[in-house]
């Protein structure tokens, strides 16, 4: 089943847009798994530690929200041991019915970017992504083996347009129009072939909402593209500021969470709590925070 | 020691600027090796016989060129099976007096971006990269924290200028002045803090050999800028178009060959070669071609 159409239906089934960003910050990890954060542990026990915290966070999210989102320079940092622990995460959180987007934002010339694909959608069995993120610097024929990958494999990609952080348009605003719109253009092109009896397109775009003039102009630039929207949260944005990059009847778009959830522990408004808790709590807060936003428009 | 005076040293005592990229397509490996290709064998039997192979050419390329160039993708496709064989081979490559040059091309926001430079370039120990390669699409902030990694370990950084591929155009012209300029610009200043006392940085840049008109222009606008030069060989561009690439005296840039070298078993001039003979044909060709044509510049 199409990439675009699973996610619908997941977003649909849950009742939520939320996807909860998978970001083993060792230094972050709660004082259960203080060893983690020690670089004298061993490499192996560290990465089990992650593991076991992330196990925890993927059973929380299951059910509640549509789709998980791994970031792998966290695990990478563990060399081997983090990569077995990326595995095993992933076949966790896809037995428990979650949808995941490996946020791995790789890009190279096409032998080596079909490579990428077919390491994250294809070959990795039950650890393989659902769909993963994708950077465009290099052009339409780094991006063209990874839409056959698609194809195949029923796969999805969000591809980079305009990122969260705060220094995103200095290469991503350059030009008139504005390099961020030249390859929004892009994506709808490449996405015009997957797209879905839903009528949105297996291929995605990153769009921070940190920017919401560029959350809304780039949404009307791309009504049939699924948006995935970082920047809620630890990085400052809120719902009211994400509400924009969604299409009517609040579909089309996931809004990610990363710190916000994983660290919850670390407020001050959950202190005391043990970190499950905390993360239940500010999972559950997420939710009703972006339903709410999304019924009543501004 | 700094990267950039490594660097130099490094090529200085070559007498070449050959860089041997790694790249382990599965589908290409030689016929001893054969079991790597079948997807039903063992993944961590396949991961073995990539070591294997790329042992070889690592035992190849030690005291001839002055470093190799991983890709992580085709170590990527055999999962945590993969990462160690990337770990072993990296190793093994630096106890041979290789420089090592992870062709990882990460990209992320801040917080993110500086696990990726802890990963390749701080935590890995042994098997850690000299440096790696970065795409910019993002922007200033998040090379900065790279920029810290490098400084403190004595590591270097590849950025993404202008790419081999045929359509790197798409994006990378967009404006004006182009993008590739543009972020060229920055380039250079990202690099100030870094130079050597060989007078050039730590921070270089990627220029790809198949455009050579850009490869001369964004020589002029990187003086200080150490270039890999991707595209020679298999992607069709020989030793003339790679000259105006290098500074005075044949110094500041690294010229690579993966498929050139890694299967010359498949070319016909070498044909019926054991393939390991046939490698090291291949590369004292491509040493020979390029000694010529930086001694007698067109």
């Amino acid at each position: 089943m199409n990439y675009a159409d699973r996610l619908e239906e997941a977003i649909a089934a849950r009742g939520n847009p939320s996807l909860v960003g998978l970001d083993p910050h060792l230094e972050l990890l709660p004082d259960e798994f203080a060893q983690a954060r020690d670089p004298e542990t061993p490499r192996h026990e560290r990465a089990k530690a992650v593991e076991t915290f992330l196990l925890g966070i993927v059973e929380l999210a299951a059910g509640r929200v549509p789709a998980v989102k791994p970031q792998s320079a966290f695990f990478e940092r563990l060399g081997a041991d983090g990569a077995l622990a990326w595995e095993r995460v992933i076949a966790e959180a896809r037995r428990a019915g979650l949808l995941v987007i490996g946020d791995v934002k790789r890009s190279d010339i096409a032998s080596t970017a079909r490579a990428y694909g077919q390491a994250f959608l294809e070959d990795a069995g039950e650890s393989r992504c659902d769909a993963i993120t994708v950077n465009p610097y290099l052009g339409a024929d780094s991006i063209e083996p990874l839409l056959e990958v698609c194809e195949r494999s029923d796969a999805g990609l969000y591809i980079l347009v305009r990122t969260s952080n705060p220094g995103s348009g200095l290469f991503q605003e350059h030009g008139d129009p504005p390099l961020a719109h030249v390859v929004a253009r892009e994506v709808d092109s490449w996405g015009r072939a997957l797209r879905g009896s839903c009528d949105l397109s297996s291929i995605g775009a990153v769009v921070g909402a940190t920017h919401p003039a560029e959350l809304a102009s780039l949404r009307e630039l791309l009504p049939n593209t699924p948006f995935l929207i970082p920047g809620y949260g630890a990085q400052g944005a809120g719902a009211r500021e994400i509400v924009s990059g969604f299409l009517a009847g609040g579909r089309g778009a996931l809004v990610n969470s990363s710190r916000g959830i994983l660290y919850a522990w670390k407020k001050p408004e959950y202190a005391g709590m043990h970190w499950k808790d905390a993360s239940r709590a500010a999972l559950d807060a997420m939710i009703a925070e972006l339903q709410g936003a999304l019924k009543s428009p501004a």
